[in-house]
């Protein structure tokens, strides 16, 4: 129970922070090489997608989760021809409809001159590039002058993705120097979420034959009984969250967060991942600014009802001698 | 491929490290609540155990690759009791040859006095208190109050078992207090490797049809060509490894350390686990002491010979204009 929720909340919410960073642009899981086990890459690419990703490299998540799945060319492909040109004239001919091209694999200025030669080949038959990758080097600093290069070759609608090392904070940092970058590919860092590779998330005994119980270890206290959380707004820009006991009137009129979704042994309901997507996106939506910036984020002050806080005051006395 | 061979060697390094650090402790891994989904849990076990980990709290491991499995009890068993000192009577009734009580539920010291009457109780009727498990609070100012509340009891032979956030520093750390712990549970920093989630492995084409590619990509250019790693010792305490084409002759009298596994998509031979493990502890037994520290251990300086850097040489200057 604890690893499957505690694995998959760490990933949505690392994914979150991405999709806030990205302001609009398209985003891609591509973390599967690097997550913990292949159990892990499939949970993590949902888990993107959930959380406002577009689509994921993962192409078994795709089938087994129905998410779209998008990729660019392979290192391997280029090296496997004779020289860049002749590898992305081949790759035009056999996506003449899908033809990202990747150009960083021996420079990335001169792959983005062969990757125009290429679009513009493909506009005289009529085609079009869709764009070019980029996967090393100074991501931002390049893309100013890769979107040169596009344009000086009239190829202003072709696309730079961009990949390599990124996270929620990459992001932000390229798009904060105006970089014209429409797409990122992002691995290794959301797919172990490496800045924070576990939240310290635990799953208590809190009710024992209708007895209320908890745990006072140090650092480690929970408080006892079946709870619930009501959510308030009590400000135009101020959240304030209430938990208290479940059988509790609704505090401060606020929502309950709470809900039921399993009841002996049986799931009550299963939510696909398009309806999951849908609520997530209108949940951060719904948060105000303050609350969904990357650096130092407001946080909800958590208020504890007088009769949870009562009942875990007479349990500590009880065990504390 | 890329995902299995660098999950596992990420554990199974961390695990080392922490076997270095433990001095010949007894050490359990306790990662599968916050590893990356189930399928690193049981991966995590079987590295730690490769690695020179003694057992894992993961059954389903144990059953599939032979580990041995340990535990103690869970601080539900303790709090589905009206106290504390009944939960431990009816634990040593249950398990009277395998009883280590987990003593701070509500407060170490006081459950370590609670655990020290069940061991005099033990010891009365001709068995014995096996330990007791320390999993809060600091865990080496802990142990030695705990040890001197056993041995005032006579209890001298029950262990000290310490748990909680640990990881090869904090072990590291409570033994050069002197800590009397006697065996370590690790948990979430193992199983996630948090200070290094991932380590920036790749997996690369090389060779294509017979002629060497590489790839030239701003921090991360490869080397071309099939290859060999030759490691030598060219001092009382000193290593060297020598990267060379897979054809070439051996290097400076090195050990060759790659070794082909698979062919035609056929595993060539099958190790079991327990070989593995006798296997690392011979080799990481090998290497001198300065190898093996946590802090800035010392590194195999690393050359390459003339043969592998001629051809590197050649594919830099036809693919760079």
């Amino acid at each position: 129970m604890l690893n499957q929720a505690h694995f998959q909340t760490l990933i949505a919410t690392k994914a979150a922070r991405c999709v806030i960073a990205a302001q609009g642009r398209r985003l891609v899981d591509f973390g599967l090489r690097r997550t913990h086990g292949y159990d892990a890459g499939l949970k993590a690419a949902r888990c993107a997608y959930l959380a406002g990703f577009d689509a994921t490299s993962n192409v078994l998540a795709g089938q087994r989760y129905g998410i779209p799945i998008a990729g660019t060319m392979a290192h391997s492909y280029v090296e496997a021809f004779s020289d860049e040109l002749s590898a992305f004239r081949a790759y035009a001919r056999a996506y003449p409809d899908a033809c990202v091209l990747l150009v960083d694999t021996y420079d990335t200025l001169d792959g983005a001159r062969r990757a125009a030669v290429v679009g513009q080949e493909l506009a005289a038959a009529g085609q079009r590039l869709r764009g070019v990758r980029l996967d090393s080097g100074d991501l931002a600093e390049l893309s100013f002058s890769v979107r040169k290069i596009l344009n000086v070759a009239r190829l202003d609608d072709a696309t730079i993705f961009a990949s390599g090392s990124l996270d929620e904070h990459g992001i932000a940092a390229a798009l904060a120097r105006g970089a014209p970058i429409d797409a990122f590919g992002v691995g290794s860092r959301l797919g172990t979420s490496a800045d924070a590779p576990y939240p310290d998330m635990a799953y208590k005994l809190v009710d024992f034959g209708g007895r209320p119980v908890l745990k006072l270890s140090t650092g480690k206290a929970t408080w006892p009984s079946p709870k619930q959380v009501w959510r308030c707004m009590t400000g135009r820009d101020q959240l304030e969250d209430y938990v208290g006991l479940a059988d509790e009137a609704s505090q401060a009129d606020g929502q309950p967060l709470l809900v039921e979704v399993m009841r002996n042994g049986q799931r009550l309901a299963i939510t696909d991942v398009a309806t999951a997507r849908a609520h997530a996106q209108q949940e951060l939506a719904a948060l105000r600014a303050a609350y969904r910036v990357l650096a130092d984020p407001r946080q909800a002050p958590v208020q504890f009802t007088p009769a949870l806080r009562y009942l875990r005051e007479a349990l500590t006395r009880k065990f504390v001698c």
